[in-house]
């Protein structure tokens, strides 16, 4: 048996070059496993004389529009990102009938509910397996092979970018902005990195993520997010020596009925698998209430793994896969709310470097600070120094406490006449317990 | 929309109780998630008696023929285990037009093909998520979201009391025999261990695997197995000294045109993710062309995590996800026959430890043995000894060789006058470059 099904490519960049190399070179295999055959009618690009290498092999044009209403197309790959002209698009191709493969994790923070209920309201599908983790099946994985847990808490590395960068931190004791030049040169951050760095880009594969997990609808503006641009060299290094990495993580967390949503520097302990992350690696921690503990790692950028994503999405909705669960599964729309826990109610440990001149009661000052907000200290570092008169770090962990406390407790002590500048407070995270398991 | 679909249950132990209990208490989530609604219409079980706590609610019986056939039953599900009755049933439950998931990998490494084949004929099918990996999503990995990969290599720790047993010795100094009662009291190991220890358990779910991931038939009897039950401490002990830890990996790794089919203990670097993985937990790395470097981890085994993999695969044929993967792919059957790369043309680097008297001319006679077979030496370990009559070990780890000159040089090194013991030759893996990526 075999069939052959016609697609049409929206943007040739990277990724969209990475998916014609598969398509071609793998044709092959791609029929040997399946029986499907994939025209490739239509590739679309701003401007086909940068593609000259191609045209003579494909179908190259910048009507966009008239590519994915073509009667021969069954699936529409949205590889242009951003949220328009690829959110139009989408949206035609879904009312023309087409499944849709798309990467788009900005586009779908913003419009997935629309977008899948377009889908469904035209029976047709939307495969985003390449939206996050590149090509980790943690959409799949979540949507099938998870499918009978509750899930406690997903935690995540899902920027390569940022994840790369404090992965040179770590290694070279480089500050913020030497990494990332580095990260620039090697092609592992753009030009303009803000939305990798800033964190937004994982908090959008977040709302993603968590969605499918806890069956709420969770949305970009739901997530409290801090970035990695204003870490220093200085405290990755002091939590390296008390034996923690620093991660930029995404963490969707079940807490009562609540879920608390973060994007966030963590402090990782190297006994943790995420912590062994390193470079532009990604890998996803669940925690379910039957699997217990599952971790997943791999490459969650780059052409070929993100081009894979989007070729298993393309097998996945020709051989009737996605479509059959996308038609089934009430976990892309009419999602209730999310009732999101209050940051301030948020509980975690805390890493805190407090800047002070060593001078008699300044720690007395720093503790009790601590201590009226009930917050009990598990370590404190402070190594001895020449001079009395230089500020000196004192490195404090604590043991769980509500972040409303800390906040209080930070503003009392940057209050302090001997405090030298703002303390930094990083969150601690400790691997959540498996339920039910040894 | 929501959707009853009948089920049986053959076999009614850990595994079927832990199905039972999230049918039973999460049947507002899955129908919340996906609209079906199990019915389980008989629990087959071999002493009735023995269950009466749960006789109020389920149909118990030991009519498993009966049962299989009935009309209003679409799914079976086997949890029974070893090759009959188990085989039969399912056959006839094919036969009946029903789809079948299966946790049985001692069936399938022997019955797959002949089974897959009968399925297809009948327009059924079969999940068997369970049968390796527990509840890793392994499987599904393989047929969906990895199918656009060429496959490199597979590398799995996927034998939960291999691994116990061995994260016992490394972590207490203990014997094998130690840690095996340890983990037989803790319930890690059954009171009959042959079939973990021996590897035979680890070989059969390679064989699934490997089927899966190269798309070639293979059997248990086209992989060269060793156990774990022959391995001594003081293996574990140098092996650490030298940054390695000792798993039991399945491996199937492509050299040229054939496939190096194994499962052996193994040296694997502390800085190997597979390295970290502890206790009675799972791992699969993955090498494919366009994903690179992938790794699984999770609870290979147990009740829940196996039952959470048996509910996924009933909602993924009650949705129509697996019923169409399993129609459309190839990968199940009538798949050519493996072409096993022999054994003495595997190449890998080597752990030896040698033991000998301390005599003039001991160390030189190892080293040529070596040499003469084009063995080059990587290290050398000899510590100082205080009498020069007791044996001393000689740990030496060498660069890359095949096996069959390894093997030609162990003869000689062990018919040396100075030799006291058979050599301890141990595989060191390293872990496969990903192809084309940085």
């Amino acid at each position: 048996m075999e069939t052959h099904v016609g697609i049409v490519l929206l943007g040739c960049g990277v990724v969209g070059r990475g998916v014609l190399s598969i398509l071609d070179q793998e044709r092959d295999l791609l029929k040997q496993r399946t029986g499907i055959h994939f025209d490739v009618r239509h590739v679309v690009c701003r401007d086909v004389s940068k593609h000259a290498d191609i045209a003579g092999v494909y179908q190259l044009t910048t009507n966009a529009e008239a590519a994915v209403t073509d009667p021969g197309v069954q699936i529409v790959v949205e590889l242009m990102g951003g949220l328009e002209p690829a959110g139009g698009l989408i949206a035609r191709a879904l009312k023309a009938g087409k499944h849709v493969v798309t990467a788009n994790k900005a586009l779908l923070a913003v419009r997935s509910a629309e977008l899948f209920k377009l889908a469904k309201n035209h029976h047709v599908s939307i495969g985003f397996e390449a939206s996050c983790g590149g090509g980790i099946p943690i959409i799949d994985a979540l949507t099938r092979g998870l499918l009978a847990n509750r899930i406690d808490a997903l935690l995540g590395i899902i920027n390569g970018t940022c994840n790369f960068i404090l992965s040179q931190m770590s290694q070279h004791g480089w500050g913020y902005e030497q990494a990332l030049k580095e990260a620039q040169k090697l092609g592992f951050a753009e030009a303009d990195p803000t939305m990798d760095v800033n964190g937004r880009d994982t908090a959008q594969k977040l709302a993603i993520l968590a969605s499918l997990a806890f069956n709420v609808a969770v949305g970009e503006q739901d997530i409290a997010v801090s970035g990695i641009d204003t870490l220093q060299a200085d405290d990755i290094r002091y939590a390296a020596e008390l034996g923690y990495a620093i991660k930029l993580l995404a963490i969707a967390e079940r807490v009562g009925e609540s879920l608390a949503l973060r994007v966030h520097p963590t402090l990782v302990h190297n006994e943790d698998l995420l912590a062994d992350v390193s470079g532009s690696f990604n890998a996803i921690s669940v925690f379910g209430h039957a699997i217990g503990h599952q971790f997943f790692y791999g490459r969650g950028a780059g052409q070929m793994p993100t081009a894979s994503a989007v070729v298993a999405d393309l097998l996945g909705i020709a051989m009737g896969v996605i479509p059959h669960a996308f038609e089934r599964l009430n976990v892309h729309t009419d999602l209730p709310p999310v009732k999101v826990l209050p940051p301030d109610q948020l509980e975690s440990r805390y890493y805190l470097r407090v800047t002070t001149r060593d001078q008699p009661g300044a720690f007395a000052g720093i503790t009790s600070a601590l201590g009226r907000h009930g917050i009990s200290l598990k370590s404190v570092h402070q190594n001895e120094t020449d001079t009395g008169d230089n500020p000196v770090p004192v490195v404090v962990t604590t043991h769980r406490a509500k972040q409303g406390a800390m906040t209080a407790a930070i503003r009392e002590i940057d209050a302090l006449p001997s405090i030298q500048s703002p303390t930094i407070c990083i969150r601690i995270i400790d691997q959540p317990t498996e339920f039910g398991q040894v």
